[in-house]
């Protein structure tokens, strides 16, 4: 499939509709129309349309869009079909709960590590998923292929395990720690800011 | 202050600004010009100086922004400098980690109680915020301001808790459900879709 160069906007909006679509094959939904798509969507069918065209195009005229071929293909677009090891720093609360989340795993992201400082849980297991001591990380990255590291400690200390990380060669960081994280021009880092999220919120409720 | 239309896009980049601004104060930096600050934040200067714009403009010409000042009034534009209540209804792992959170409640947020269904964890405390039963939400939130409810519960179940809490008044929802909500045009939702945000990494990965 040869594609165009596809903006942010395009790309945070395809797990969108691979959610959605997701949703629709629960209700057992076959077909359906960019312009019904759009409605339960809340975008305009002809951003759809726009959207799609990135990677080609999946519609017929009149006929609307098979769920399911969709879905496989927005899947594979994001890269759904490959499957990807990560490492969570941060076996706190946070760490924990994304972690378990059991959806990941079914989608093809496996998390294959914790690690903490922690002596307490350093050496159980988290939802069959090992932790270990922060102390072994470098000897782990070393013999084990990782994909993503997911950063959920202070911000005090996720600059310098981040730089540790990417010197051992990890190029993909999915960052809860509340910095923003400088790693160079060939390192992805996909930023969660929870606080942000509701300052946004807080932002709505006061000027409503 | 006189404001005018803001958009979405802005009131994303508000709460970064916040966040930024807060380092340099960590840091001992006074003042910031336009030029240092849009470096730091990798966005340009005069993309920062439209943004402060909206709201009238904080810097002075060749002497920068006072950062505790510049600072602060993005907190009261933020609405920080009010106080929120906010129920967590789910006491699970994510239900829990978010709640704990240290900072929120500096900000002015503060979990006033979390529900869950599980019997084990009802009447217990996690973190000095009692747990209560389902069954007690509606007494809860006819007895107790509650400014924002956050859903940490399996998407389900969580299209008709929320309507449940808007037929009693709650008007502002922090959502980490796999769903969108529907509510009404004067009801405030917030999303967090964590397996968005890992699928947009994937994506990045897959295209690298």
């Amino acid at each position: 499939m040869e594609e165009k160069y596809v903006s942010e906007a395009v790309i945070r909006r395809l797990p969108r509709y691979y959610r959605y679509l997701g949703e629709l094959i629960d209700e057992g939904v076959d077909h359906i129309s960019s312009q019904e798509l759009s409605e339960r969507m809340s975008v305009t069918a002809s951003q759809i349309r726009q959207d799609l065209n990135n990677f080609g195009g999946f519609g017929q005229q009149g006929y609307g869009y098979n769920v399911i071929n969709l879905r496989d293909s927005i899947g594979k677009i994001l890269g759904l079909d490959k499957q990807y090891n990560i490492i969570m720093i941060g076996g706190g609360n946070l760490g924990r709960a994304i972690a378990n989340y059991g959806n990941f795993r079914k989608k093809g992201f496996n998390f294959i590590a914790i690690f903490d400082r922690n002596k307490d849980i350093v050496g159980t297991r988290i939802n069959d998923i090992d932790v270990y001591s922060l102390d072994d990380l470098e000897s782990f990255v070393l013999k084990n292929k990782v994909d993503i590291a997911a950063l959920a400690i202070p911000k005090n200390v996720s600059k310098e395990i981040a730089s540790k990380l990417v010197n051992l060669g990890v190029k993909a960081f999915w960052n809860f720690s509340h910095t923003e994280l400088s790693l160079g021009d060939d390192v992805l880092v996909e930023n969660v800011h929870l606080s942000e999220s509701l300052m946004s919120l807080s932002y709505r409720i006061s000027h409503k």
